[in-house]
């Protein structure tokens, strides 16, 4: 064991930042499945977009020379000799005095060098008059003007939003390198815990919760999340379990068994791997205190309280950034927001506290109110907009202060 | 055709506003699959929570008026006559003069009305030594304290978010009614779009982004989106693929097709229904002009500019938030701030224009920045950190000049 103390939270946030980010593997993946995904290769376009010359308007391909002294009086006549509509392959190149009929997006035929709008010709047959002169290049997208073949379009480390799809699909790449997310395995262990399908709960049995809300926040953070079942307190089965997660997994995330009490194993097994390095043993905070986070090798390891609501907040204050940066996925904002607490709020002295608080009127003010069923009732989740962090000094928050709340999502 | 006009933004929000909320099935769900998702009926817990007297602390459950008079000074001693684990089901019931060790979490013996935390007594074999009194019910979370059987616990209409999960778990319920998610198709049409299987682009061809692009976007909004395909400029097919759309979804939505250039068969085969109620033809703005809104009977229908980029900043700006409501999703903050503009912005006088912009240094201050790529490019999209609404009457935003920007995403 390196050490085994209970530090403050912002040493537990620089230990968590000092943890570099994962070296994941790569794979191979569909455009479809890519959303939120990190790229692992600088790509570079096979082609360039657009390929071919192209019009930006509904009009007539032409020479733009033919169109030079063309005004409203005095109009210049070409004669059409074909209609390209978007998606067709010109078939005639336009000679001097010639023009063809372009739709937006179309073709434009070889030798032409500009568009004249609808708006500006007359059509008489195969007639064509034109009011205007035109520049060359005129409403004329050239070749490779959005995005040049060869170019590097996205590079490696990006993470896929819609625009990036956007830039990769019509480029035409339909399968792409991203990096592979991490694997957490998430475990709950107590001899309390039961599954959904038990449908008659035997006195001092409850429901796991964790697996199943721990497991989606985990997963919201772009990581890859196992759940690999309910554990009891015995050695043999929760050392076997972890065994295997270290086998499968980059992050190995355990609900439950770090309090003082009887049957708490998380840590009895940790103390037994050679190249264990405890680095996290408590954290000055409540709810949550008998946090754990260790590195085996390049595995790492948390162990979280049991109680869905001190889980779930650890979760949020320390966990889910920490993961984000694993996944590649951009840092959640903790929105926050400075209100008067609206009744007296009790805090233990000692260690710092995130009190689940809710807002509610009072007076015709938005108030901070501490939600009161404690940190061993799921509905605290429930009825909490957010938190506030009290002072390892502070043992009550007096109606009236001002106070940061830190919202949950 | 009811009307066919085109109107100013502010108009169409209004219109679609006023479209109330889709009235959709139920489906039963299991609990893992139910985040972010619309709760259908009130749900009621079926038991308590807890639904057995348990443990706050680690400690001894005791008759509370066996430890009057207890203190530091004076020590009064009771039998130990079991030790009850978290999960474990009491065996024996207290009596006068006795206790049971009780872990956190772990149920209360009957006749015991207390815990006392471990911290206040001492042990000597089966004798504990206790020195504090208690009140009764000290550290006894008592049943249904968290959750009452019976009681509504989550209301119709709710949005499933995480402590609505555990809440849920917490009272063993592991499949639940929610709404359906609206069902949306979407089309892509035009002549020149090929999908990504094909290796060798022709001339006049490009790869279909919206398929991909738009899709994901759509997907985003909680609604259940089906891509039916790439369809011609073809009536009769069109007219087939439409119709499909119509049996299977509530929303259709169709990218290109609504310009005025020749192949565009949109309004063409909408008009042909005769319960078809043509509600928006062409908005006001740039790019995005063409955009159509019509409804057939309690189905809905939107088409949206071709162009990709076009397509999306209308998606963003109308029908995003509009696609929220129908599925139920939480509506989306556009976020915004006042910049200053840093290059001249040139629009087009007559109608409304939404124009892509990026953020850069100048000066060192972040301001605006057209982006030139113009509404065509895909790169646009991708070079654009959002837009800025440039009026009706404006032909030109001056460098300098204090400007909204509108982020995307």
């Amino acid at each position: 064991m390196k050490f085994l103390r209970t530090i403050k939270v912002e040493e537990f946030k620089e230990i968590l930042d000092s943890i570099s980010s994962l070296k994941n593997e790569e794979e191979l993946i569909n455009i479809h499945e890519c959303y939120n995904r990190i790229i692992s290769r600088n790509i570079k376009s096979k082609i360039d977009v657009p390929h071919f010359r192209k019009s930006r308007m509904d009009g007539f391909a032409v020479i733009a020379e033919d169109t030079f002294g063309a005004e409203e009086d005095n109009f210049i006549k070409l004669e059409l000799i074909e209609t390209i509509r978007a998606g067709d392959i010109p078939k005639k190149k336009i000679n001097k005095g010639q023009c063809s009929y372009v739709a937006t997006g179309a073709a434009i035929p070889e030798n032409a060098n500009a568009v004249i709008m609808v708006e500006f010709t007359e059509s008489d047959g195969n007639t064509i008059s034109i009011s205007k002169a035109l520049t060359p290049g005129t409403h004329v997208v050239n070749i490779g003007h959005d995005i040049k073949k060869d170019d590097t379009i996205i590079k490696e480390g990006t993470l896929i939003n819609l625009a990036t799809i956007g830039i990769l699909a019509s480029s035409g790449i339909s399968n792409i390198w991203v990096f592979k997310r991490p694997k957490v395995s998430l475990l709950s262990t107590g001899n309390e815990l039961v599954t959904h399908d038990i449908k008659n709960l035997e006195i001092g049995k409850i429901y796991d919760v964790n697996s199943v809300v721990l497991k989606k926040a985990i997963e919201n953070t772009g990581v890859d999340v196992k759940f690999l079942g309910i554990v009891k307190d015995n050695y043999e089965e929760l050392k076997s379990v972890v065994n295997k997660a270290l086998e499968n997994s980059d992050i190995i995330i355990v609900s439950g068994g770090t309090s003082k009490g009887e049957g708490d194993l998380g840590p009895q097994v940790l103390e037994e791997y050679e190249d264990i390095e405890i680095l996290i043993h408590g954290v000055k905070i409540k709810p949550g205190k008998p946090i754990i986070f260790a590195k085996i090798k390049e595995k790492l390891i948390f162990i979280l309280p049991g109680y869905p609501t001190s889980a779930l907040s650890c979760f949020y204050v320390f966990i889910e950034n920490f993961l984000r940066k694993m996944s590649g996925f951009p840092l959640k904002d903790k929105f926050s927001k400075v209100m008067t607490v609206g009744e007296r709020i009790y805090s233990t002295v000692g260690r710092n506290e995130f009190k689940a608080v809710k807002i509610q009127e009072k007076d015709g003010e938005q108030m901070i109110f501490p939600v009161k069923t404690g940190s061993e009732a799921i509905s605290t989740m429930f009825y909490a907009d957010g938190y506030v962090e009290i002072g390892e000094l502070e043992s009550i928050i007096e109606r009236g202060d001002k106070r940061r709340i830190y919202f949950f999502q």
